[in-house]
């Protein structure tokens, strides 16, 4: 019975949940605001390619970040002073992902008068962020090399879920095994549309190409 | 009024734990079955420093695992095939943390029979599964070095609610800044009394210290 009351609970809240971002999307669309959900393990690296990326990005689009934490303020700051870019963080009191209403407040807040690109970097777990639609227009998953090749099929949920993959700290596959086709595989098989980025923020390498393909995206929107 | 209704829901199945969990903290006790929930991000190292532990007490104790995943059977295989001690799965159908009742059920599944520590891996997760008691005599968390040592800042549940810590990957400080002194300062801080075991599986450094602690806290239970 208690059980069942929860799933149920779940239920509505995921349903509400829907519509709640949908509406944002599509208050987002009539601004001509491209909102990016930017999920992945913690450590992954969402931050530090954050950065790289906005800072190729941020002459040509009018970019702002919203970083969510359950608790610290630290990539908030981080961003802001390596990007100089508009910036807000929001913390979600130990919840451990971020749903539509969460979403919808922090893009109010940060406000969407000139800007091309909203980028939320979600809080990182690669489970609860994946259930719940944030209203954004895409969802772009990172898998860095540390963390192995074979979450895809642990966490299936995220890796259906995600647009865009970008494999991170290319770097390091000097000290881990991964296997960038393996990856692909595995994330094609729940995801046949999946396409890839593999980059390493640290090298460079990789990021034009991540840079090009966020550009063309936010153009054509 | 919707929300507020989730979070009593919460309280109330958070509360049901509690009380599920001590219940089957004394069970394990009055079996003389010492219970370790192991808990990290995905990635972390877990199934690799686990195996490498169990084969080296696993003549000076008698060890089980439960291997818990969302949907995959993978490390449950991997831990059966490297070191031979019995070994179940369980999959939680997308919940991203395991419950004392679920434990339980596992816990009854395997049997307590010929047993001295049986070892729970916990879905790589660093929020959910710190909100849930599962009934162990003690939470073990792993930090890897690249995910890098400012995660105490940013998941403080799961490192106020670990006991030991072990910071895996160490041979990879080459190519990742890791300050292993800094990350036991932010733990000490939300934790006084954590105490942490550096250690790579790969190179071995470190795992003799922590298969004394083991061992030892296992035999004085």
């Amino acid at each position: 019975m208690g059980d069942m009351r929860v799933i149920k609970v779940k239920q509505s809240v995921l349903a509400n949940n829907d519509s709640r971002a949908e509406a944002l999307r599509n208050e987002l669309k009539s601004n001509k605001v491209y909102l990016i959900n930017l999920m992945s393990s913690p450590g992954a690296g969402k931050t530090t390619m954050l950065v790289k990326l906005i800072n190729m990005l941020k002459d040509k689009l009018r970019i702002g970040v919203i970083e969510a934490d359950m608790d610290a303020d630290v990539d908030a700051h981080t961003v802001q002073d390596l990007t100089g870019v508009r910036t807000i963080q929001i913390n979600t009191s130990g919840e451990c992902h971020l749903d539509a209403k969460m979403t919808s407040e922090a893009v109010h807040a940060i406000g969407q008068d000139n800007l091309d690109l909203l980028i939320l970097e979600n809080i990182g777990n690669l489970v609860c962020p994946a259930e719940f639609d944030t209203g954004a227009a895409m969802n772009l998953v990172i898998l860095s090399v540390p963390e192995g090749d074979d979450k895809p099929l642990k966490y299936p949920l995220m890796f259906r879920k995600g647009d865009a993959f970008v494999f991170t700290k290319m770097d390091t596959k000097v000290v881990f095994d991964f296997d960038v086709d393996l990856a692909k595989q595995r994330i094609n098989k729940l995801n046949p549309h999946a396409i890839f980025f593999p980059i390493s923020a640290k090298t460079g390498e990789g990021m034009d190409d991540l840079a090009e393909f966020i550009l063309k995206t936010v153009q054509a929107f």
